[in-house]
């Protein structure tokens, strides 16, 4: 019987199809049969198809790899953009003290431009040791253990969904301020790009080094002439300050003292947002891999950096002020270009594209991680799953809609979501280097030339495992220090949110590992003789009407069992009697039973009525429940139909041992085609 | 093995319980067995039964009767209630012309008056035809057919859920009349007050006299007492008018026309919503029931058309102005009784009780109307469902969710509502009138002393059939030209959205009587031979993992046929190479079929197969899919996995002879038992 049953053209694996994929048995093993079927239909077209695009094979999936020239262009977009706010969430900190504590700007911006520094250096060993991707979560779980990794997951997913409602919001503001007019319109503009960049990344980007390099650096060209134009206006003495700057929001209520200043630091320092990208990407570069990205991670923190101090150094010098109208950028480009002129526009647009690129890198990296994290157990496994188009959207999905929730919530307020910001990042940044420094620890211990495999990388004794123990290790300190001036003084800001969304979080990723552990505990076949065999298989018939529906559902349930009782559930009296006759002649002498139910309940008497039955059964004796299910061929009818099989699937889920099969039934013939004379309708056979 | 599997203590139908039930079997019948048992277990408490009760038996259901003091106050507060607001609306219409067309309320009150002469006549003549209860539904079903019978149908379903909304926002604006600051609350009272009548009818209201008599009759004296003191008052020249007035809202723009006073007519009918109330009641009244139901209808129509004129003459008299801020009722009270003293705040008191008791009306009626209409097939099935109180809980609370809707969409404003209101009571009333002169016509074609039974009554020659027959005629005629008025009048003004509504309703009405009639035509078994026998049973158990949980429904799927397939979707090489090696192992030689998907789908390629299969398979072959369902002890875990089974129910909903089976698979050890070393978890097997 055996393949003739299946009766269906099966071919080997991995051969290509012939025609109509001549049936291959590949092997027997142990006596077991093993066949292959390629399942090669497209899904028909629909809506989805033509938003995302058809499916993809599984062959197509990307494995080019970059140069360090694109390779800064697809990763630095994130960390670069920052500059589009870092120095105005400084100044917007400092005006509670007034405009004279505005000057204050540069030398917080040298402070970050040094911390910038060492978690390049930081990082650029990191890149080294993992040529694979060294993310914080992988580094903190091979060397610091599972409630590092839990934590630094936690942080990461948090901060990626912040990069990108402020990525976003940032790039609107630029909007805004080149036309004043859409400022009413800022959150469903935000909601819409989010939306957009979400159907880019389900689409699958290939990330195809010429498509990012262009903004990338048209950006970094634009922004350059800017502050350079600035600079010799501003040396030549003829730069003068902001015309017709937009009203200051924020009234001065406070001094400037040590704690207004290190908030200030704290909302600077969203500038070094973005800097991990290439630590994540360095199996997309040439070879020799960890070279090229090393190089590329420091061009990119140069560029930064001087764009950052320059850009400070200028929006003081110009006067410039922080307000949700006009960012600090355009401020800046149209006293540089005396007007909103076209290199003006340029700026702006340079700007806002790429503030938009930049949540491209969390779109990437958010569904990455959560895949990942899910293969380890610690998310819903359902996040391990690719899409047709071959990217995790799951995660992709999941990220855009709590971004949109963000945006809106925040009105799209970049000084509204910047408190929230940059302690994940941090906190990532303060585990990464920890399991750096833990792991040139651990090399010191090895013997020369011996080496390791850890689950992210292999381990080897390295010379000056010392002095790179240090510099990570500083690192690590000075970001865990800044995570801790962060918690103070943005605390009543809207940190306290992040600071107890991440443990949360972190508690939940821990749940969820531990339930999937039990579960593969028990179902677990280590030890497992043999499932025992079933001794007895009683079905239940539930038997509602007796019409052609309920005669196939006994049809099938004789085809389980030659134990089958029909039970009848009686609300009242005249119905039930009709049941008992109508069976006695179409029932085949099949056993009814009637479960006269008292409270006009429909559900608990078979519910009661299982119950007894299984208190009495033998070991391993299974209960199948069978519900003659009307299916109708528009969804809609369903509302004119009790689904009682679903009603009962609920009810009894937590039971063992006991199935519930519903047996579909459907109308053949056309509605209009019935005379009325030969049709008994429900209501004559009531009012009968 | 026959009852020995039931192994149930049963009892024989009808007879008491004793102990635990001794099983009875009670009759063979075509060598089939019929079984008895009693499902008595109540339902655990919980939010449900604390909110509306435990459970009632079915023979609780009560079945007393009363008589017409009684059935007056039962059956009159939906109609006596609305002298609470018809003098108001008629204000409110000829407020358009100026105060000055304020004393045309009393002749256009008068018109209304006679209006109701001719309907309370009319439906006497119902009263003593149908005794079992003749609404317009009954009445047009059995007269007028199907077309007519539904439109009433709609027409009064419609209205019922008017009622309430009009009845609860004018109780509560006589509320905010007493209280002024709690007008800012008027919705959120209305949908409480909703909500609480309907937790009453769902514990189910007994309808005992006691409770409703008292308010009925507190009502009416009340208002007795307002209106005779402030006519003695009138005659004796010492009521003057109103004390400060509300400001009145409406701005004078229109000239009293012919088409104002018809408009302000209109209006002021709601007076007649509830007449048809006693018709529908007739079975509660003590024998001999049609002449008490009758007098009791006579006595409500003089107390209702007495009322009304009273205050409609009064409310001219005193200047009272239409508002939102204070009711007319509010501002007679107080002029009658010279301030806001105890009596005025009865009277307020009185009319609030009464307004919120005539939802309680619709409450009975709406549930009864929608069952009867669903035991004909024009509504879904599960409307004839009593729940546990022994009332039709589904259309309870459907009335209740469409009336808070309402409610909250007209800002609870009777004047808002208004427009909407009366045309269905009216269209019913002509409806039922028009049945009932065509059965005066039937009527007078028997031989005197011959009876035909219908479906509603029992119909026999009347001597005076003709005169009947022209008073009902005339009835019908009016209240048709009335329907006309107010789709005239009122159209604008949001009568269009009952005149689209209505004919809506009836149209889905048919759709669903059809639907239900196709399905039982397919179903019958007349001319129905035998269910043909299954020649082959063939099942595919997907296979995802091979775990306890795969072989406990590899076992299952063994009991159902010897013809059995593993089926494994191979999204990722690695693992279904590790599914073969265990499957070799553990599927007790089961053919496995390994589905290759190019396009990482999981559900498209068992679609495809079981196509494939279904179009090479015999008639009548069936093919059941079995899944492996993880079944979580919590409910939340199940975000954890995929529901499988369902999402495949789902798409194979419209294919005939396909059964979709889950088999639950549990964790059945603590979690907490479980040494870390032991459990390979799913994070190692992965890094492996």
């Amino acid at each position: 019987m055996g393949f003739e049953m299946a009766g269906l053209t099966v071919r080997g694996h991995g051969q290509p199809a012939a025609g109509r994929h001549p049936m291959t048995t590949l092997e027997m093993q142990n006596g077991t049969a093993v066949q292959y079927w390629t399942a090669d239909r497209m899904p028909r077209r629909s809506w989805r198809t033509r938003l995302i695009g058809r499916p993809l094979p599984t062959a197509d999936a990307p494995h080019q790899t970059v140069g360090k020239a694109i390779g800064l262009a697809i990763f630095s977009s994130d960390a670069l953009s920052s500059t589009a706010y870092a120095t105005q969430e400084i100044l917007a900190v400092l005006a509670i003290a007034g405009t004279m504590a505005f000057p204050y700007a540069f030398p917080v911006s040298i402070a970050i431009a040094l911390l910038l520094t060492i978690v390049t250096l930081s990082y650029e060993q990191t890149v080294h040791a993992y040529t694979n991707g060294g993310g914080s979560y992988i580094v903190a779980r091979d060397n610091l253990g599972e409630f590092a990794a839990r934590t630094a997951g936690a942080a990461l997913l948090t901060d990626y969904v912040l990069t990108v409602a402020v990525s976003i919001s940032s790039g609107v503001a630029q909007i805004v301020s080149a036309f004043p007019s859409l400022f009413h319109f800022r959150v469903h503009i935000s909601v819409v790009l989010v939306l957009l960049v979400m159907v880019m990344n389900l689409r699958g980007v290939k990330e195809s080094g010429k498509v990012f390099a262009a903004p990338t650096y048209f950006f970094i060209v634009a922004m350059y002439a800017t502050v350079l134009i600035a600079l010799v206006r501003y040396l030549a003495g003829s730069l003068g300050v902001v015309a017709n700057p937009p009203p200051l929001d924020i009234s001065a209520t406070a001094q400037i003292t040590p704690f207004l200043l290190l908030h200030a630091f704290s909302n600077g320092t969203a500038a070094l947002t973005g800097v991990e990208a290439i630590s994540n990407g360095i199996p997309a570069f040439k070879e020799p891999k960890s070279r090229n990205a090393g190089i590329t991670l420091i061009w990119m923190s140069s560029i930064l950096g001087t764009l950052f101090l320059g850009i400070s150094f200028l929006a003081v010098s110009i006067g410039a002020v922080p307000s949700e109208r006009e960012t600090v950028i355009s401020q800046l480009a149209r006293t540089a270009y005396g007007g909103q002129g076209f290199l003006y526009l340029a700026t702006i647009a340079a700007t806002t594209v790429i503030l938009i690129m930049a949540t491209n890198t969390s779109f990437a990296d958010f569904p990455r991680l959560s895949a990942l994290m899910a293969f380890d157990g610690f998310l819903p496994r359902q996040l391990t799953y690719r899409g047709s188009r071959l990217v995790y959207s799951r995660g992709i999905m999941v990220l855009a809609l709590i971004a949109c929730l963000l945006v809106v919530a925040f009105d799209a307020s970049v000084t509204g979501l910047i408190p929230l910001y940059a302690i994940g990042v941090f906190l990532s940044f303060t585990l990464s280097q920890a399991g750096m420094a833990r792991r040139w620890w651990k090399s010191g211990r090895l013997a020369p030339g011996v080496q390791t495999k850890e689950a992210g990388s292999t381990l080897r004794y390295d010379r000056r495992w010392w002095l790179k123990m240090v510099i990570n290790g500083f690192g690590s300190v000075l970001t865990a220090v800044v995570v801790i001036v962060f918690g103070v003084t943005k605390f009543t800001e809207g940190a306290w949110v992040v600071l107890i969304l991440i443990p949360l979080l972190a508690f939940l990723l821990r749940g969820i590992h531990s339930h999937y552990r039990a579960l593969a505990h028990n179902l677990s076949l280590e030890d497992f003789g043999e499932a025992p065999c079933v001794p007895r298989h009683c079905v239940i018939l539930l038997v509602h009407e007796v019409h052609r529906g309920t005669l196939e559902a006994l049809r099938y349930a004789e085809k389980l069992s030659s134990d089958v009782t029909a039970v009848h559930v009686a609300m009242d009296r005249e119905e039930s009697e009709k049941i008992r006759r109508d069976w006695s002649i179409w029932g085949k002498g099949t056993r009814l039973l009637i479960l006269d139910s008292p409270h006009q309940a429909f559900l608990e008497p078979v519910l009661q009525y299982v119950d007894e039955l299984s208190r009495q059964r033998q070991p391993n004796q299974i209960i199948t429940i069978v519900v003659p299910q009307f299916v109708p061929k528009r969804w809609i009818w369903n509302l004119l139909h009790m689904p009682t099989a679903m009603l009962l699937r609920l009810a009894l889920l937590t039971k063992k041992d006991i199935v519930i099969t519903d047996v579909p039934y459907q109308i053949n013939g056309a509605t209009a085609a019935i005379s009325p004379e030969r049709v008994r309708t429900h209501s004559r056979s009531h009012s009968a």
